[in-house]
């Protein structure tokens, strides 16, 4: 590896040691791939077959999976081989439709509601370079996720092996993924016939790294008049290490040698702020190098290896992020304050136990990665690249009245009347009164000669929370509350408390129960609610009805007079405070031995409660009926 | 308009129909962009000042938004005016940040942990293209998602308007965004500046619609080395209207017109069954027509329009799926069918009074939405578009064993040793006791003289959810529990129900229950819950305890003997069964008038108080302590 001292180097200086090879296409490549467009684009499958057979030797072809193919593709390998492809494709599956998006719908006033869909994208192109060997991994790595997503038409190309047939264990990983055919066709040609829809309608968006070629075909193709969206810019892997006078030097080695195997051009840095670690990986590389079937490969790369010496794991993260690597490894004893500073990388493998090996085959998410520093505005390949989000709007004649004047206004301003006049139409003056007009906020500001107090209830939002009522156990219970019930509460008082906590609590609960009624206005799809929560040896049980009815029933008793500052009797009381100032009916009852858990759960319990009774639920809500 | 019937159109007419103008950049168009580039590249400044001068009559700068400034703009507008912009910003601000993109973590096997984390792109470039009169709408649909996302440096670069000055409506709506300065220097030039990093480190991604020459500088821009993200290929705008024969023909021809105003290129479509429909708006637009500011570029447009008529409203939707607008209008009477059907499109409008022009100023999600059929494949602006994604993986040395054999196993098959061996030295046979290697699912097959019956259960699923009893009732609750529980569980029973429904229940309660432990194997991070659920009259309270130790506690009675097959004496033995099968103790109390609810009610609390008890929570649970 080339050594380096990170402090003693320039700006000019640093940008050469992250320097990569120029990704550039040459002009012979460029001119190539756009003589071959415009040749498939006029002659169709003869210019194809015409190519392939001059540069690869063999004919483009098209295999169907057929039971037979199948069978005498699963005969072929090591059950444990078999086992292994299963394993994969499940582990992938699994993380794919954990993170699959989900719709979302929002209601930004009244009247007016976003519901923001996810659609698969209809028609795919995956690209599996050819290696020396079937990179089943990437063909799982792009065809599991474009399963999840719901993609119709997934075409699968890869160059045939020696013979003119894939490896059985591309078919049996495709079967496996649910593909019925693949297509047997690699290089620029392979990506000419996806984008000008040779054997299926053009793909929609073309997936998968390749060499030079294939790049330079991807965004020619991109380039074309409706011309197929593109996953991300693929160039040869990269592979940055960052290391403590702790890690295992033959692990890091591995590692490092790994990315070291794929290609000479592949990019392998280790960055440490200890010299003995970075002289036991070379020692490591050196003795795990020999005898490895790439090691001249391997050799190649690890000479323009780079080796950085930093001043601390700080300097190291400013390192990978400036460099923005597909791959960082974390091998330090405490990663934990590291990781959350990481801003670009394809992907962080934590700690020394996490081999990039695995993640390239094994533990779920895409190895499909955002390499020469695109992981600065790329994410890798998720089920999300294989899907389209749009908005679904939906304005009532209520709606309308509250955007109907803004609109027209800010559509005058641009000089754009006839926008301004599609809004006027939609507006009447008089506005229907079974609707009111308001975003879900209540605020309340409230001075006496006993306190002052401002509250802000938001119920459309979780943050913020925040709440100073000057006695810390109230405004643990508060917090409580908010979290529970899944709303933004922030609540400010200044009070009494050099006679005592009572005015200040009993105003709270005031000011917080107007706020939440404020929001609540006209309680459109509210209703009763109640959750039983236990804590340890205590047990809440709490109903509530915000049907507008104040009512308190409390069936509890506290054995302590105070828990920090805070009376127990104050419980009782906030909670009739509160269903006063809200207007609901609430039944509270409470049992247990000690008063800090009990009081805790009979506010955990609200907030539980309110959550269900003020949520304006997503459609995805679990639920037989469709809506609660 | 132009009128055409969609049915009596062969494949080659109906491409036609809904051509849009090639895209195609001109030559001359790639030449000067070309140039420029170069030009920028090897002068900088220089160069866009010469180019701006040259084209545009004006010298770049930068309008730094002091107080002065922003009072001096404040003061010119109307307070009507700055109150419209206030609103746009906090609809915008609201939406986007309610739909954020959140962090989720997924475990799919102890020891192997996976966190998919969100970060914002650092430094994003936002084109605000110069109308006839200032485009504040973009402004807002771009600076403030990315201020959402926390886009660390936003360039806001837009063409002065008269007297080189932009219009004070820019400055305060920029200024309301949080912005501090707008770049004055429209073109090609701007796009130029930010991708070669002429004022300010280079865009890593840039966003926002323009001209050709726009068009074709951001393409240019992508393909250079490290070249900026772009967000989407935008074109000339669009709107499809799929109107009923009940349409309100006025809004209708509103709407076409606030499109057709744009510009004469504007792409203007309306679809619908019914030919008086197509004639009444016909006479709206012409009447609508006259007068307009900017009457002649309409007209324009709206004689190339297209007006097809087709024989459903099904056959509407898939001509709006071919045709993939940016915008799509749904004036019917009963949307919700159709809405579900569309594919593509870049926002979607339901109902008479959701017009386009609210979407275009004040709803909320961002107007910046792919043309030219690109939303088959793209999404519009979003949070998401300002941010990537990339995951965090840490693996244990217990999660490791899972791995390693697999990883290795499929390393080897690709030919890559190297990556076999870093699998193989973080594999040490002997498994560390304390961790079970599993995915939390539980599968049972059990079958006797009265039933067969399969059940699955996974916890770290909601999908499928699949039952079969033979006993629809049952289906129903066992649904319920499954939905409220938020996991996976299929069932299905071939039983005795030529006798009676009893041996199908029991069993089937038997076998869930065994799934559901086999699930819960070591019971990690369970605990007891409760749940107190109401449903019309009747209510029911259960409180389970996942320790292990089988109890049931029931409380209640049926007035019927039966609803439908299902006899309600089975609820208790259910229950019963659950509880023994499950090992756990279950409370259940249920009172109420009508059957049907109080069962319900049963399933549903067991389904709610599972929920709780069996998730490993993510990190963004609403909880003090930030952990259950």
């Amino acid at each position: 590896m080339k050594r380096y001292t990170w402090s003693e180097a320039n700006t000019d200086e640093r940008q050469r040691i992250l320097a990569r090879p120029d990704q550039r296409a040459s002009p012979e490549v460029v001119a190539f791939v756009r003589q071959l467009f415009a040749e498939v684009a006029d002659e169709g499958e003869a210019a194809l077959r015409r190519w392939s057979k001059k540069l690869d030797d063999y004919e483009p072809a098209t295999l169907e999976l057929s039971p037979t193919v199948l069978d005498s593709a699963r005969a072929s390998l090591a059950s444990e081989d078999i086992e292994a492809i299963d394993f994969a494709i499940d582990q992938v599956r699994f993380y794919h439709e954990a993170t699959k998006p989900k719709p979302q719908a929002i209601e930004p006033l009244p009247g007016v509601r976003v519901r923001q869909v996810w659609r698969p994208i209809a028609t795919c192109g995956l690209y599996v370079p050819a290696g020396t060997a079937p990179l089943v991994s990437t063909l799982i790595m792009l065809a599991e996720p474009a399963r999840v997503a719901g993609v119709r038409d997934r075409v699968i190309t890869t160059a045939p092996g020696e013979g003119g047939a894939p490896h059985p264990a591309m078919i049996v990983a495709a079967a496996t993924c649910g593909l019925d055919r693949l297509w047997l066709i690699g290089g620029a040609q392979a990506i000419a016939a996806l984008a000008l829809g040779v054997w299926t309608p053009r793909a929609q968006k073309i997936f998968g790294p390749g060499n030079a070629y294939v790049a330079e075909a991807k965004r020619q193709a991109a380039a074309l008049p409706n011309g197929p969206a593109i996953d991300l810019p693929a160039g040869p892997s990269e592979l940055m290490v960052i290391a403590d006078r702790g890690a295992n030097a033959a692990m890091v080695a591995s590692d490092l040698l790994s990315q070291a195997e794929h290609d000479a051009d592949a990019q392998v840095m280790l960055v440490s702020a200890s010299d003995e670690l970075l002289a036991e990986v070379e020692v490591e590389l050196q003795r795990q190098l020999t005898g490895l079937p790439r090691e001249s490969i391997a050799r190649r790369s690890i000479e323009q290896a780079r080796a950085i010496r930093v001043r601390s794991l700080v300097e190291a993260v400013g390192v990978a992020n400036d460099y923005a690597p597909e791959h960082l490894s974390l091998q330090v004893a405490t990663p934990g304050d590291l990781v959350d500073s990481i801003e670009n990388a394809g992907a962080v493998f934590i700690g020394a136990y996490t081999a990039e090996s695995f993640s390239d085959y094994v533990v779920g998410p895409s190895h499909v990665l955002p390499t020469d520093a695109a992981a600065k505005s790329y994410g890798g390949v998720s089920v999300a690249s294989f899907m389209k989000s749009f908005t679904q709007q939906e304005v009532s004649a209520a709606g309308a009245q509250r955007l109907a004047g803004a609109a027209a206004r800010l559509a005058r301003l641009e000089g754009l009347e006839a926008h301004a006049r599609a809004a006027d139409i939609r507006f009447a003056p008089a506005r229907p009164a079974e609707e009111a007009v308001r975003r879900r906020c209540g605020e309340i500001k409230r001075t006496t000669k006993e306190t002052k107090i401002v509250a802000r209830v938001d119920l459309d939002s979780v943050v913020p929370v925040s709440i100073s009522t000057g006695v810390g156990f109230f405004d643990h219970m508060l917090e409580q509350v908010a979290h529970h019930g899944g709303f933004s509460l922030t609540l400010s008082c200044a009070g009494d408390l050099h006679i005592d906590a009572h005015h200040s609590i009993e105003d709270c609960a005031i000011a917080f129960g107007q706020a939440l009624k404020g929001a609540l206005s006209d309680r459109r799809g509210i209703a009763r609610f109640g959750f039983v929560l236990p804590m340890d040896e205590a047990e809440a049980k709490l109903s509530i009805d915000l049907g507008g009815r104040p009512y308190l029933v409390f069936d509890g008793a506290f054995a302590a007079p105070a828990i920090g500052a805070y009376p127990t009797e104050m419980t009782k009381h906030v909670f009739r405070s509160l269903a006063e100032n809200l207007g609901a009916t609430i039944h509270l009852s409470v049992t247990g031995e000690n008063d800090h858990h009990k009081t805790e759960a009979c506010f955990k319990a609200l907030g539980r409660a309110l959550r269900s009774a003020i949520r304006v639920e997503s459609a995805d809500l679990p639920s037989t009926k469709g809506v609660i």
